[in-house]
């Protein structure tokens, strides 16, 4: 039986205001042209999604109960040699919503280890993964007309939690060249705030920032500049949302050859750690005014849904709060296989070390992918810049459109979108950078267009991408 | 360092109206006098937890990686005798905000095996559990100042859900004989609601209630009463909210002796969905206006996180279109640990089979502590009664107290204290009725406790739970 239309229509009557209004701000690409043949074995240079090869776990063997009470309590906390037996018995029982302590512990050790913060009165609490922590977050301290400043190219869906709690996105200018956030820009919008273009709104009451290996620039923020950002967010008075699931992806820098530094002898944790790995907001901070968000999604695995908040104990006692009334405990199950992954490797330098091995690998990937790129005839030609990114996943590249007109304003939204069609022509998928922004004048000025070398097979297919991707550059040169 | 005391109450300023104004509702027992000795090894007949004996995975055993791509892709997947191995290339990477298709799948069949709608443009979504599917439920349907009806007595923490969206709940009557809400009395108070004591709120929007096993009180809704409570439901226009964790664990009637019915030769899964498992609101319904949660928390295991919502599409749509942006899916790794298991059970009569076991040790427990509580002195003389339940894992005890006055109000409240109190001298953790309500007249009336009969390791622990149950009364009873 099929449920009569206008009772079927009724059943909005029940649905909250709330839920009619929700936004959804997405990334996703315009519908293709019907002219365009898309190749048939195309090639994602696109999504953020890791290769299963990035995840620390090889195999699961399950044994499975034929009934209630066969095995003994005992039984289910067994460890055997080059494998780790889970305790089930307390995973897969209910817990804390905060996380199980062996996990929460921890976190607190690798930060106190790798970004200690400033001051003492610090906790976190675990979540399903950073998309939950945003919400949660923004459910903390948005009230309508709430101004948040983001990177005026950013990972777009954020703007979804905060609008939808009634606040207001303002968008601050990110400095391809020097890397993250323009610090003298976002300096003057700050002085100039009751002057500016945003007079109308209220002072900003945070700063949504991804300040290493951003999404989607792949531009990290320099140790002056973030230090120069929390005295501006002390003196200005907003807090930093600090997200970084990226950070732990270090990348040597490119030089035409096989060297790779993370994979000579004396490299060490303690290098990683002081050379490397940046400085988190959190270690400035001394008034609890940052909030750090980690992430298992890129350095363990997405599916685990596990991420986890620092920052001051009385936010993150609201935070848990609200778990408590919505969300509750992250999965024990996941907790569970990821704290036995931890205790694996000897914990938070055992851990380091893996995080080492993947930097590795994402550097081998990123010198392959631009040394092909740096090889073509369309490089060569000047028709594009590469951005090298420092951190993360993602590496942008600049568009030299051959017809710029000095006279008018620049609008390159209709050219990205050509390219992207020769793109997938060519066979290898990309995403434009004007899809980062809701922002109209920094969606016409974006002629960056976004690479992931995290999903790729082998190296004959990140050498094919970029083969593919510098063709079509030199295609779409060709044919305007 | 720690925080200056001034900027660290600065930071409530930062915190929205929504944190600042949260509610937490708790069925947490009053804190104990000093002047209680507690028993050294008490016994819980206390919380839901169910014992790890009930869940059905015996072992995991965990592979880790020495170094990141040492495994072939392929090698994550395989299948092994006597044991299942996930496929952790899907399990662990990101999936769909609904869940995977496999276990949606299973959840599909499942309904349409066991409670099918009465309707075709239904749907469901997994959720991180019933406390998640509650709170997306609540934000999908609650605008300020709307009722919803629940139960007298319930799963309080719900109501938080409920009034910090602004929602205002009404109690409906428990018939503590018939088993589930009083149909005539809820009846009577939907025709008057313009004239009865809910005359300044709006007619109600929606019911939530526990209509199999019902916490605390153990009831069970009959058939026939489900059926009006959904013509009502139709007539007055509410939703149905109808939260079964508990449906798929039947329980056989008490008799004294040792048949348990769901151990003979001929019970079969046909006769358990047929006889024995009660219908679901969402089989009464043509209209969509039945919301039915599902839990893997009591038959699969707490720590998975994992439950559904079956509805209407046009509901189910919007419930995800939220997940999409604050929860985003639940854990694909509990979600493969679950699927995995099922599919070794071989699909849903497979899996129901495994919840006919689940019914036939829940069926045990429940007699023996019948047994035990029938055998006592304190029985004997009538101080108490056993409210057998039907299904569940709950099973509640109405006191006589002695000095009951026909003149005067009831008020138990601080009867069913003392006998706690007693209680936990002879060292057994019970819960009281009246922490299940935030009504006064109800806490008052209420004089009731609720053992659950999930959390023992051995029948030994069950009969000496009894005995020490049925002493502290009698013990409350010649203190009186």
């Amino acid at each position: 039986m099929t449920v009569p239309t206008s009772t079927n229509d009724g059943l909005l009557s029940f649905v909250s205001t709330r839920s009619l209004e929700r936004k959804q701000v997405s990334f996703a690409g315009l519908p293709l042209p019907t002219s365009i043949t898309k190749h048939k074995s195309p090639i994602s240079l696109g999504g953020g999604r890791p290769h299963s090869g990035f995840f620390p776990v090889n195999k699961i063997t399950l044994e499975v109960s034929s009934s209630p009470f066969n095995a003994d309590t005992t039984e289910k906390v067994i460890s055997k040699k080059d494998s780790k037996t889970l305790d089930i018995t307390k995973g897969f029982q209910y817990g804390p919503t905060e996380g199980h302590p062996e996990l929460i512990s921890f976190a607190k050790s690798l930060i106190n280890r790798v970004n200690e913060p400033g001051y003492e009165d610090w906790d976190l609490t675990l979540t399903n993964g950073t998309g939950d922590s945003l919400h949660k977050i923004f459910n903390l301290i948005i009230n309508p007309g709430d101004v948040i400043l983001i990177e005026n190219y950013t990972y777009v869906p954020v703007i979804s939690n905060i609008i939808n709690y009634g606040g207001i996105v303002v968008p601050v200018e990110l400095n391809f060249e020097k890397g993250g956030i323009d610090v003298g820009k976002f300096e003057k919008l700050l002085e100039n705030w009751e002057s500016g273009p945003y007079k109308h709104f209220k002072r900003p009451k945070g700063l949504y920032t991804i300040p290493t290996g951003q999404n989607p620039s792949g531009l990290t923020q320099s140790h002056e500049d973030r230090k120069k950002i929390y005295d501006l967010s002390s003196e200005y008075e907003f807090l930093i949302i600090e997200d970084d699931p990226y950070g732990y992806i270090q990348l040597s820098e490119y030089f035409d050859g096989d060297f790779n530094k993370f994979s000579t002898n004396d490299y060490s944790v303690d290098k990683y750690i002081e050379e490397d790995l940046p400085n988190s907001y959190i270690q400035y901070d001394t008034e609890g005014r940052v909030l750090r968000l980690e992430s298992f999604s890129k350095i363990f695995a997405p599916g685990s849904r596990l991420g986890f908040i620092v920052g001051h104990a009385k936010f993150i006692k609201r935070i848990i709060d609200h778990a408590n009334v919505s969300t509750r405990a992250p999965s024990g199950i996941s907790q569970l296989i990821v704290n036995s992954v931890i205790e694996q490797f000897d914990g938070v330098d055992g851990w380091l070390n893996w995080n080492i091995q993947i930097s590795e690998e994402y550097t081998a990937r990123k010198n392959l992918l631009i040394k092909t790129l740096k090889s073509s005839e369309s490089f060569k030609k000047g028709q594009f810049d590469i951005i090298e990114p420092k951190s993360g996943m993602f590496l942008s590249i600049n568009i030299n459109f051959p017809n710029d007109d000095d006279d008018e304003e620049e609008d390159y939204r209709d050219q990205v979108e050509q390219l992207r069609y020769k793109a997938l022509e060519q066979g290898v998928i990309v995403v434009l950078g004007k899809n980062f922004t809701t922002d109209e004048s920094f969606a016409k000025k974006a002629r960056f267009i976004r690479t992931t070398i995290a999903t790729q097979d082998s190296d004959e297919e990140i050498l094919e991408a970029g083969r593919r991707l510098s063709s079509a550059i030199k295609l779409y040169f060709e044919s305007v």
